[in-house]
């Protein structure tokens, strides 16, 4: 949250253009947790001296601590360590939007600075051999525009998916460090739908033939594209509007342009999934070496 | 499925447009179950006699048969009694899409017939009593559109959001025949995120003020409006495309026209949660009553 404060300071007093959410909506949160039945989450998330927050749609393999360190029902799966956070979230945008919203009113009402988020995932890679790690320069939608848009009260809202420069630099260097698996920048696609959305043959509703996804997969590369998944545009977007510094991280499960199948073992998989973590752990330790 | 058998007569050969999956797509779920370690899901979840699946982004209450009638890891939970099915989603249009997909592919490689869909859960009021069930008409869009928008190949493609108006009528009877809650036919507003794609002033980003809400709630209402959830729009389409008979049926846990946030006690809101499944219950009691 580098450029958190001195956006406080611009929006303070903005009203209708206020960009922070107010007292009452951190008592909202507060009164969610006690429902949830995790009373205690905020004090346990949020010391002051919190700087790093790692956001998964799967379970984090190696990393979560003893039984008592997962606190669950927060909507997400929450593991603590120290000083990095481990999140866990479901499929898609909107259900990162809701955990990302109520995780940065915490974040904002715990007064923490300095803050990084690191989304890690897989996807689907267009050229690229099964394995390879995407980190995202920007993300866009499924038209390849560089741009978030959702609706807000009935109109269009359009917001700035880039992702930070610095970030993708340093986490360039971790993978050059580790030298274990492939690791490319690149644009990601981010969709709202797994099968149509994403150009594939084997969904239930399939309105088009291999000619044109393939077709469709080439434009998509040539436009900088290297990986499709369903969260990173509304990550990049919210991280953007709050003044939070951002990646994203994904290992590719497949090719598309060779298939829509996934033929690797399940242990290769496994295996694959774990890279992202990996390369982030090396990042982590690089910054809490240097702290 | 009434149409199902229909459907797949017009749409056979028909190459690019066909609306039905391939054999190759239900070689690649009964993998996709092995992976995830269900595979026997199929032969449980489709005899031949299967006729209504109730779908929830909730577990459900008092449903749920002894531990081994859950099957877990089919991206969703999965309960099953002998001629209803009953399974939970992520929240959301892209996990509850995803699940529809993978649903339809079995159902139809099962050749299961005369199927009927229904969606209940949880939703946000407008004008109405806390508590109230809403049985949708029509889902529309954060635009009040009657349609579910969607990119498929980065081309706009929209697809109609009316449910079956034979199963809105039935299930009015239903709640007529129990008398215990207030129950109205409307429209579902289905939006993208639960912040500021339902006007809410509670979030981490806000751009807006309380007379700004208040008057695209009230447009809300007047375009027939009666309450706000986030999946009802592509289940809609998905069931119209593949000519399944379906219905959403939400209570309402709050009236937005008078706050964001909700105020009843946890024990109300747990009655609130059941009043769906009660009316369902009663319409499957019916229908298993008359076969």
């Amino acid at each position: 949250m580098r450029r958190w404060r001195k956006r406080h300071r611009q929006n303070r007093g903005g009203g209708a253009t206020s960009q922070l959410p107010s007292l009452a909506a951190a008592e909202r949160v507060e009164k969610r947790e006690n429902v949830c039945g995790a009373s205690h989450a905020r004090g346990c998330l949020l010391p002051s001296n919190s700087s790093l927050l790692v956001l998964s749609c799967h379970l984090f393999h190696g990393w979560c601590g003893p039984k008592g360190s997962s606190i669950r029902q927060l909507r997400a799966n929450l593991h603590t360590s120290p000083s990095v956070r481990f999140l866990n979230h479901g499929m898609g945008i909107p259900s990162i939007a809701i955990m990302l919203h109520e995780l940065i009113k915490l974040l904002y009402h715990a007064r923490c600075s300095d803050i990084t988020l690191i989304r890690i995932g897989t996807s689907g890679g267009i050229g690229l051999e099964p394995g390879s790690v995407v980190i995202t320069r920007q993300a866009v939608d499924g038209c390849f525009k560089q741009e978030f848009e959702q609706i807000v009260l009935g109109k269009r809202v359009v917001r700035n998916t880039h992702l930070d420069d610095w970030l993708v630099q340093e986490l360039v260097r971790c993978s050059a460090d580790l030298g274990e698996f492939p690791t490319v920048v690149g644009n990601t696609m981010c969709t709202l739908d797994f099968y149509e959305g994403q150009g594939r043959l084997d969904g239930a509703l399939c309105s088009y033939a291999e000619k044109d996804k393939q077709e469709y997969l080439r434009a998509a590369y040539e436009a900088g594209i290297r990986n499709i998944e369903m969260e990173s545009s509304v990550f990049a977007a919210m991280c953007n509007a709050c003044g939070l510094r951002a990646a994203v991280v994904c290992v590719t499960l497949l090719n598309r342009l060779e298939g829509d199948q996934i033929s690797s073992p399940h242990e290769v998989l496994v295996e694959y999934q774990q890279r992202p973590q990996r390369l982030v752990g090396h990042f982590i330790k690089k910054c809490l070496a240097a702290s």
